[in-house]
């Protein structure tokens, strides 16, 4: 056995969490997660020195809905083992985001080289959990069939600020006929940790959204007449938050360049 | 004690299930039971000769949440241990109505004098324990607050026939701010014994509902521009098909006049 090369393959959607997390650690993975190890929960990552971190956990803490921590580390330790067995969070991401005073630094496929004993590591819930229960029941989603990303908004609605950290609630749309709404809502309220129940539905006006046809971010996608737009709280949240918060420093994943946790999807469903 | 008379006392918000039933039964209370006993699961009540009960059943089980069965009696049996104690269906409604080939023949305050030992009763839950759980989470609704009556109307839904019972859903609306009717949906569908979640929400028209200022029964409301209408599946539903298939004979609860029993608002929750 220790003789013989493991060959390579290419993480796909059914190859474990732990399999995808090696591939981006030696650098075979540097593009996005979305598809890999399926089953699993991906999530988005969040490092702060530690000076910064009680006043982030307060934020998260105070707008569950688009900042729902699934972990926290310890000050300077790159491993979380309650989400996953072995995890080096400084090389399990296939591409991060480096960010100084508030402005995109660099995009490199490993952080080690830029850590420091201080740096604190929020692991937050994203929508591909939901979603894949929202498939898993039979409902469509649009953005998935059309291999489109969701289309993301700003709203007029602003989170509970929290130190420096501030700023509009960020949503994720989904356009669902009345019934398919309905079910989403049940569905997603069983999943609090990945941002749970939409945050609204229907007249896109009545949260500050002037043209559903031009997303701030993410791919726009038609609602047919007999949908309604279905707004769920947004991971980006968070990360515009930290972006005018303009730290001297911070490390964020690179968008769809999530962790890869051992979780399955059902073990964030809380009934 | 034997030998001292029970003061009258009307009964109230606070009386017991039983008090409701008992001033039903020697006929102090003869109008509605809206409000009383607050606590308590309000219910819808059917009774058939044993020919129908079969394909009612069938009905009822087929089409759950316009139809949720919360007990259904031996024939001739006008007790019901299940949903209350010393329960006797031919007197502790406040009114009943007679229906003789589909017409109504009768508003009686007792159908003793015509009980038959083939008739079989059934028990059917109503939105009142779904409104007292939205009133207790602080969710507003406009009929209650108005003193109305919910606005009710026929569908272009087709229930799922069985034997001769068959028509339209009809629904209840209210009208809900987003983020209540997401609660809402919430809430309601912690109760399937009682219609459970909204059928729909948003444009009428996409289940056929021409009007939404002219309901087919019951009392008009506005809906402002920043709600949205919320339809729930209506136990006139069953009322509905009874009629239409002009059964030679049958009884019914009088419109509010229901049957007040010993379960508690949240014996019915189902998580």
């Amino acid at each position: 056995m220790s003789s013989l090369q493991q060959p390579f393959q290419a993480p796909g959607a059914s190859s474990s969490a732990r399999a995808v997390r090696l591939a981006a650690r030696n650098g075979r993975l540097q593009s996005h997660t979305s598809g890999l190890a399926a089953a699993h929960v991906q999530a988005n990552l969040v490092i702060l020195p530690q000076r910064h971190a009680a006043d982030f956990l307060r934020y998260c803490q105070a707008n569950p809905k688009p900042c729902p921590v699934l972990g926290v580390s310890e000050p300077g330790d790159p491993s979380m083992p309650a989400l996953g067995h072995d995890i080096d969070l400084r090389s399990d991401l296939p591409r991060y985001r480096v960010w100084r005073d508030g402005e995109l630094a660099d995009e490199p496929t490993d952080v080690a080289a830029l850590w420091r004993e201080d740096l604190v590591s929020f692991v937050i819930g994203c929508s591909f959990t939901f979603e894949h229960g929202l498939l898993a029941e039979g409902i469509a989603l649009r953005h998935v069939a059309q291999g489109r990303n969701v289309a993301m908004y700003r709203t007029s609605i602003q989170t509970v600020p929290a130190g420096p950290f501030r700023g509009p609630l960020v949503v994720s749309m989904r356009p669902l006929r009345a019934a398919d709404a309905i079910r989403a809502v049940q569905i997603s309220s069983r999943f609090p940790a990945v941002h749970g129940a939409p945050v609204h539905l229907g007249d896109p006006a009545l949260i500050g959204i002037r043209a559903i046809g031009a997303p701030d971010d993410g791919d726009a996608v038609d609602v047919m007449p007999d949908e309604l737009p279905v707004f769920w709280a947004c991971g980006v949240t968070p990360q515009a938050a930290l972006a005018q918060a303009r730290l001297p420093f911070a490390i964020t994943h690179a968008p769809g360049a999530m962790l890869v946790t051992d979780l399955l999807h059902h073990h964030l469903a809380c009934f």
